[in-house]
């Protein structure tokens, strides 16, 4: 087994092995994992408000994976380092998608400093990416310049997108107006950047018509200045991603100028931890009980209705 | 206020408005509330086993709600009564797509004896969905003999639409071999049936394409006899209906005769009331010791870390 203090040393110095060994054990079942995993964390506070996290969300098939190869490639050569996570709530019976996620992100994963972390291989108590904060913080400690989010983002996850970024990015696909209607309301409200993707070939017209739609429904609900937040983009032509990132960066830096990224970010810490509360709150109270709620299950699966009231009754005499 | 008794009679007689006030209870955060509800359905255990639920999964602008509108009118001549739920877990700041629910199945629901009942106004602690097993459950014994459920399905909602339906319907769109990516592993195994919609005008023959991607990649994931599970159609041209319907009835027939459909309507019972229990949970502890944790999150917003241990220490210590 590791030394502890070995193991922090060596994040700290971005070692590939190392980084991936305290995800994991941050995302283990054990506790004392994960408090090896917090104690680095809280000796290394001081490193956490460095890196950009910016999260890259949007519907199956609209190439988050292509747009995150390609705008990685591009943050590479910049000398920028970065991470990928993904954070895709994809499946229960088994993660990811159909062609898996070895198959993406190709080009990007065969670059140096660049560290690419798929979805964990399996959901726990409470639903995804409880973990997944303190996975950013191992990385902000590891020294990442830029850490990328892949997230289907949609449903419930855009919250947690949401709470795990400095930056969200929405990619949609060029479509007409009716379609809008597949934009939900709270992803347009909380997104920061709209990335208009496939903008080529026969695509090229409807995409000017969606940034026109986007437009226009973003007008109605949303009050802010929102000049340079949506591009068209496309991951086969690749044009326009200087003026892309600089959007980004000049979002990122009047965030720090007009002190609203470190509150941001203790906000985001204080969310996640009260995940983290309700996860502990849980296991603790249902291994207590662990024989009364066998009981009440038993009876369910037998036919019997179980009352509200029972279960009120076990929980409040606790 | 209007006497219980009265109200779970008034549900009997199929009274829409007493089945919107008993669903409005049910998801009240009012503990009374949920308690005058949950014994409205002990009473009625016996008309909980007559409906068939059926759920219309599939990403944003894939056209649930055009398919639910035609399914709906579809089965409204065969003198049957529909209620249709929404579960999309679309919006955090404000519910529901750009278009509204309101403007969407609209000749569907100016039918009689169809119920139709939007999102929820407001996510609740825990997720969507915890209270929807009881507004079905309500609709059960207000004897509507189909219920179908729209829902996004992407992501963790899926495992939720799972454990409310008898029958789980994917709604795909024709699409490239190479976009079958984008339909998760995770519902391709959790789905029943598989609908590639909008096979019409100038995408009918993608959807020939789409009905042998999708033939192959389930033969790949699943050992099961598929044949009769997998359609397409148009809510345009509206051909086939009769067929897809055929298969729905005889696969709810094959569960009922198989003896499958009791036990995994209990196994969908003992779900929804572990999630229960997990609110009441929650909502007691973190009642209990509002303090501790109001003082840990002022820590944190502070820009303190708050350790594990200290976590762990109020909950053991309980």
């Amino acid at each position: 087994m590791m030394d502890h203090s070995l193991l922090e040393k060596k994040i700290k110095e971005k070692d590939i092995v190392a980084l991936s060994k305290a995800i994991t054990m941050n995302e283990s079942s054990i506790i004392e994992d994960n408090i090896v995993i917090d104690r680095i964390i809280a000796n290394n506070t001081h490193a956490l408000d460095q890196s950009i996290v910016i999260s890259i969300s949007g519907i199956p098939g609209v190439g988050k994976s292509s747009f995150i190869n390609v705008l990685g490639e591009f943050l590479h050569r910049k000398n920028l380092s970065i991470a990928v996570f993904s954070i895709d709530p994809s499946s229960e019976l088994s993660q990811g998608s159909i062609l898996g996620d070895k198959t993406r992100m190709t080009e990007l994963s065969r670059l140096d400093h660049v560290f690419i972390r798929p979805s964990p291989s399996s959901n726990r108590l409470g639903g995804v990416g409880i973990n997944t904060h303190n996975n950013i913080e191992l990385a902000k400690i590891a020294g990442y310049d830029i850490i990328l989010i892949e997230s289907v983002g949609v449903g419930q996850s855009e919250t947690v997108v949401k709470q795990l970024s400095d930056i969200f990015l929405l990619l949609t696909m060029p479509s007409s107006g009716d379609e809008l209607q597949g934009i939900k309301k709270g992803i347009m409200e909380m997104a920061d950047f709209f990335i208009i993707h496939k903008a080529d070939g026969a695509l090229k017209i409807a995409a000017e018509q969606s940034q026109k739609d986007i437009e226009a429904a973003l007008h109605m609900t949303r009050t802010e200045d929102l000049e340079n937040r949506i591009f068209r983009f496309s991951s086969v032509e690749k044009i326009g991603l200087e003026t892309i990132w600089d959007a980004l960066k000049n979002y990122a830096a009047a965030l720090k100028k007009e002190n609203k990224l470190i509150p941001r970010r203790r906000q985001q810490r204080a969310y996640w931890a009260e995940e983290s509360y309700k996860n502990i709150i849980l296991s603790h109270f249902i291994a207590k009980h662990k024989l009364e709620f066998d009981q009440l299950n038993a009876k369910i699966l037998n036919g019997s209705y179980v009352k509200l009231d029972e279960i009120l009754a076990l929980v409040t005499n606790d």
